[in-house]
């Protein structure tokens, strides 16, 4: 097995090397394609822009080219964040950084990107390498640690404040594709602290709901203003809460939430269509729920109501910067979350609540309940003064 | 530039050869990994159906193994296509074939799946060696050649008729995934014949928008009983219409179609959730309009008429075969298609039609409209008949 392994080592770096050597001799230059200086809009079949470029033609996007002046920091390398980083890398984005600390295993091969051959490599080491190779014009920034450690969560603030494009620069756009509570709040945390806008996605463990979410610190809520909100699925909550059982996921549902990711990742920074704050996917029934959702006043993470606080200077100051009030009316302004909820789909279709607070479009729901406000306190100052840990919160909100 | 591109395919011979024997190497037996004879639910990280056998636990899937019985054709195998082959191969389907006469290019690389290394190689085979390399499970049958071709198309119907898991046994669905009309209309006058269910993908040309469509022979609608319905984007018609230009593509919106219609492919061929007859996707407004569609009786392909009247038969004789009256009431009885549209967007939502006929959901639009009812004639028989070939009827109705 010793001797096996040493030989898929050897397999391994000798293909990367053939590989590099094909790419150098497509591409006539170093690196895998020659490097291509300016985006060009030219028809040819060698030019892997043209497609892109074609978007300024057909009216869609005013300065495609303006891709190549944004870094995203995509946190969780897997069945939707490996997707994610690849799709914005064809469309030539200007630097991406990628954060995992997982292993690429066999049992993800029921998912996009990965193949059978990376097994054992570290996701965002494999990811860079096939990445680099289908569009060596990106900047690739790769760290293989768990960003919910001490450590790591400062490494972390520090590459998602200086990590842009410009060193010293914070990235344009955290995209969160992590699977679990405690790194969508970390994130969440560093994100609110720096006041650094993001995208949380998820999908849920029955693979058949998913949803994606722009989160604005101060403008619209965060990941602690609230529970978080899932696409409900209409499924049997005790199948799902059994336990010792893996989730389930599909590479379509990971596509679709990756593809409805990145879309509003392009439409927000080349500045083109409706930027969703939150869309959610029932596969079952192939529905697609929108709404927005303003801020908490009494968010538990104090650095979200100092954003708050700054957004509404901001907003006195500048009308215009006003995004809810120039939508739709507002549903619901009275709940106990203090949360007013915007609904895009019609009056009619706005049904019961699937609990009693906050109410929510039809095909929403909470991801679970809290029992009470004391323990809706998970930023680490609030934390610390009820001296409950933040694992144990989570534990008891986890529970429930 | 000779010896460059001898080169070029002594490393691409040279690169196989070694991931080859790097499969062996892992799987500890031929072929890329060790196939695998029983799908199994073991959660073990070696185990590349876990988290599709848990959809069994989950609830979701009764008999998820089933998908080992079912051949899927998928016709195209370029943005859309190749997400689709390679998500059917990920999820363990039989046995896939794929049709496409194309090259893979640099001007491909916008969209996901190929790599550049691969430039140059017939579609088809990059495909396979792909996919095989990604699931050895499945089995593949690839055709390099355009099925629109008078004998091509006959082998198409051959093996569209004959080519299932078990030979002479029909395909259990066709996908198509071209992007021509010419192409489409082949697909369906094949499945009109033979009366076989397919399913249609599409993205439009500004790459903003796209749809899927269920396609049951005497049943539903097919492909020439109305014009092609595709989701308006709100773009000046002008521009698109500009010649010499490239179409515009984006890996987000092909992703999303590709998991839409896989999605739609598992829901049919392993019975769960609802299978839509037709998903429009508008990526400029996150905008999802769905709708189903009763054949045209005087459709102008013979073929179609007679799969609806052998539909009403098999309908008098076991009144449960009925899909549509199950649904929701109908709201455009009289239209001069004689088609009837059952909307399953609210009565509210339902606004004016784009065109004059049909009335369609709203963001629903025709793709065009054809001059008069003459020309409505899209089956070899009756084109005969009017002294005009096929080509021309195409060209003619292209250009209004």
């Amino acid at each position: 097995m010793a001797a096996s392994a040493k030989r898929v080592e050897q397999l391994q770096r000798r293909i990367q090397e053939l590989e590099e050597e094909l790419a150098r001799e497509r591409g006539g230059g170093q690196g895998q394609r020659a490097r291509i200086e300016q985006m060009s809009p030219e028809v040819t079949d060698s030019n892997p822009y043209s497609r892109l470029m074609a978007l300024k033609r057909m009216g869609i996007v005013k300065d495609y080219e303006k891709i190549r002046s944004f870094a995203v920091a995509v946190v969780g390398v897997g069945g939707v964040g490996s997707v994610t980083a690849e799709m914005l890398t064809r469309c030539g984005i200007g630097k991406l950084l990628l954060f995992d600390y997982d292993k690429v295993e066999l049992a993800n091969m029921n998912r996009l990107f990965f193949q059978p051959h990376q097994a054992g490599l570290s996701k965002v080491h494999a990811a860079e390498h096939t990445l680099r190779n289908i569009n060596p014009d990106v900047q690739f920034e790769v760290h293989n640690y768990n960003i919910t450690t001490m450590n790591s969560f400062q490494h972390f603030m520090d590459r998602i404040s200086k990590g842009g494009l410009e060193e010293g620069k914070p990235v344009d756009l955290v995209l969160s594709c992590v699977d679990n509570f405690e790194a969508r709040m970390a994130i969440n945390t560093a994100c609110n602290e720096l006041g650094q806008i993001w995208m949380e996605s998820g999908v849920s463990e029955n693979a058949v709901s998913g949803h994606i979410q722009l989160i604005i610190p101060g403008e619209s809520a965060c990941f602690a203003c609230a529970p978080p909100l899932v696409v409900a699925a209409n499924i049997d909550e005790k199948t799902l809460k059994r336990e010792g059982v893996c989730a389930a996921s599909l590479p379509t549902t990971m596509g679709v939430v990756a593809g409805l990711l990145v879309q509003n990742v392009l439409k927000y920074l080349l500045n083109f269509g409706t930027v969703s704050f939150y869309l959610g996917y029932n596969a079952m029934q192939d529905f697609f729920p929108t709404m927005t959702m303003k801020p908490n006043p009494q968010c538990g993470d104090r650095n979200c109501r100092k954003q708050q606080e700054e957004f509404k200077k901001k907003e006195a100051a500048s009308p215009k910067q006003e995004v809810f009030e120039q939508q739709e009316e507002i549903v619901h302004e009275d709940n106990d979350w203090g949360i007013e909820l915007v609904s895009e789909i019609s009056e009619e279709e706005l049904k019961a609540a699937s609990g009693p607070l906050p109410d929510l479009p039809e095909g929403i729901a909470l991801a679970y309940t809290l029992p009470n406000k004391e323990e809706n306190t998970i930023d680490g100052a609030t934390v610390q003064e009820s001296e409950e840990s933040l694992e144990e919160l989570i534990a008891k909100m986890k529970s429930i």
